[in-house]
């Protein structure tokens, strides 16, 4: 009988954001290729920099656990990102594309928010000592770019949108 | 031609988040019931009274704006229910599983919380007036279930789980 228990639950949590992050990797590029201001082009490129980091400290956190790196469907991610592409195909050439390029954005980062913090809080409970450090660094990084988005939109995009 | 305009888009954002808060009022019972923790399972019920309030007051936004209240097919929530459902499954009778029920919780609040949160912003930028306060008591809803959600993790299902 397969383990049900914190570590094994932690473990898969853990495969499900692997194949999330790597979901978001192929994603991002289209998504800044989609975007019309530069200012938003430029955070989504900056974030697919960020998101390479994180698929690599997902690798350690497998590494030090004593796991194999390797993902499972995460049917939340594929929902989360079909939803992005629908506005995307329906709102191109329309002046609030980029506004709907940000939600679906931060619908993501959402999701990651509470994937990373989930886990954080598991690995302290399991104590797994250095774990704890790379989900937090990756943590805040979510955190940013979703605060850095929401300045974006309110400064720019949104005002833009509404404008035009 | 369909609009493509920012009010167009917080009316599109606003038939997915009431796909989305019905689909949960369906899941919920089913996440209360299958909880092993008295609490867990209280604060499932609580949050289901909650949800039934925050569906009105999307129908009051529709009636607000001059819309008919609508759903459109939401394909993130189904993914984060339908991912929730697999948990479930998977833990039944194990330890570990009320921290899962908790973190698939968490997965649905965040998904409304940045959905919430970026029709308010829009909401803002359109001077939809009365529209604001109603997003805001739902938004402000969502982050304190999502808070109560953490510390009773953090609290007593995670030292539970982890000590079974």
């Amino acid at each position: 009988m397969a383990e049900k228990d914190l570590k094994a639950l932690f473990v898969h949590q853990l495969k499900d954001t692997y194949f999330a992050e790597n979901a978001i990797l192929k994603a991002l590029p289209q998504m800044a290729q989609a975007a019309q201001s530069e200012e938003l082009k430029a955070a989504f490129e900056t974030h697919l920099r960020e998101t390479e980091g994180q698929v690599k400290r997902l690798e350690q956190v497998f590494q030090l656990i004593g796991e194999k790196p390797q993902g499972i469907e995460c049917k939340a991610i594929q929902g989360i990102i079909e939803e992005g592409q629908e506005v995307l195909k329906e709102f191109a050439g329309g002046e609030a594309l980029d506004a709907g390029l940000i939600a679906a954005a931060q619908a993501v980062e959402h999701y990651e928010i509470t994937r990373y913090g989930t886990m954080l809080a598991w690995a302290k409970q399991l104590e797994l000592g250095d774990v704890e450090g790379l989900l937090e660094e990756t943590l805040d990084e979510e955190e940013n770019t979703d605060e850095l988005l929401s300045e974006l939109a309110e400064d720019a995009i949104n005002p833009k949108a509404a404008a035009a």
